[in-house]
């Protein structure tokens, strides 16, 4: 029997609120975890279902452009260290001065204390030169690879994980150090480990960096309205 | 009294079974909606929930770069529509002749279907000149904004809304019908509606665009180990 699409389509109302709190409870509670990471390996069944949640986001032509390079070895993740610790040499100075004592008091990664990194890449290529929905916006493939990186990032919490995002590298760096190919894109490096308590706000909100802005404040009705 | 920041570490294990298949049930039945749309206006307090949602997505040295835009009046649909249809005829003939046909039998977009649209953007200029986090990678505003989409779209998995991101537009035409200002990135177009199927899988899967990737040949160990 061959099926059509349609055949495919399935019953799909709201979850329970049960259910519903549960993804919120997720979103709502996820942090980016800089020191909280407990020294336990990542079990790999838990490490499978949290890869198998990134590969279920959203891919502009469904190209599913991501790669997950697992990083165990602790002297690779030093040399991985050693370059978020000169690129954010860089950093530092870049700030206003009356910034910078507080910038540099912040942790900022975790990726030594992290038993678990995950390089995560974007491959331009994969869907070969014409990809569906990327006509017109050649960042699409690399915004899809971010949807997967939410998406573990959540199905992490929901597991007991924690999760921290590094972007303080020269690119070239990472790449020199994992065998990067020139043309694919390093989207993020992950810190992944277990975690038995987290801060209940933003770390960088309670640590005085910035505040949360309303929400309302947002939100435009019909078009753009103006900078607050 | 004052609290340091070590005072607001909360305990954050795994969540309960159910709890947690809940998540992933978000994450493994959300689709990129195009014509499940039901005509039922969205109600005020699922929006807020879901905007909500998205404005506690992880943001880039918690600059939170995002606005939204609600799109209902139907006038400007249809404009944001006639946008989409200018650029979707310069993509189709960007494919190989033999892919144009199936191409063109596509449907890509919801914006007349779906009664609420969203224009989601990014404003580089919120957190300042230099931005914690973004020195390095100067794309990390767009992408925290990504993952408030993301975040958007799980949770209206889970209120029963779908959600499609349409990203086939010249965006100068959006920042015109939109007021959009030049500086401000637009980062996609979402159609939102109350949906009561959805597609069992991928529908580019299902129509034999492209197929699912293997997870396992997506995931290296500790290097890069050359392309499949």
């Amino acid at each position: 029997m061959h099926l059509e699409p349609a055949d495919h389509l399935v019953q799909a109302g709201a979850f329970s609120i049960e259910e519903r709190d549960a993804v919120y409870r997720a979103i709502m509670t996820r942090r980016d975890v800089r020191n909280e990471f407990l020294p336990k390996p990542v079990a790999e069944d838990v490490l499978r279902r949290i890869l198998s949640a990134a590969h279920h986001a959203p891919s502009v032509g469904f190209m599913q452009p991501w790669n997950f390079i697992t990083v165990r070895d602790e002297q690779r993740r030093r040399e991985v260290w050693q370059a978020f610790s000169r690129a954010n040499a860089e950093a530092v100075s870049l700030f206003p001065e009356d910034r910078q004592a507080l910038y540099r008091s912040l942790k900022l990664e975790g990726i030594l204390k992290a038993p678990l990194g995950i390089c995560v890449t974007s491959d331009p290529t994969r869907g070969g030169p014409v990809v569906l929905g990327r006509t017109h916006n050649p960042r699409m493939d690399s915004y899809s690879t971010v949807c997967a990186i939410q998406n573990l990032w959540l199905a992490a919490r929901a597991e007991g994980l924690g999760v921290g995002w590094v972007s303080i590298f020269n690119a070239e760096d990472l790449r020199q150090i994992l065998s990067i190919p020139p043309d694919v894109e390093i989207i993020g490096w992950l810190c992944v480990g277990y975690v038995d308590a987290l801060y209940e706000r933003p770390e960088l909100e309670l640590k005085g960096w910035r505040q949360r802005l309303s929400l309302d404040d947002l939100i435009f009705e019909e078009t753009w309205q103006g900078r607050d």
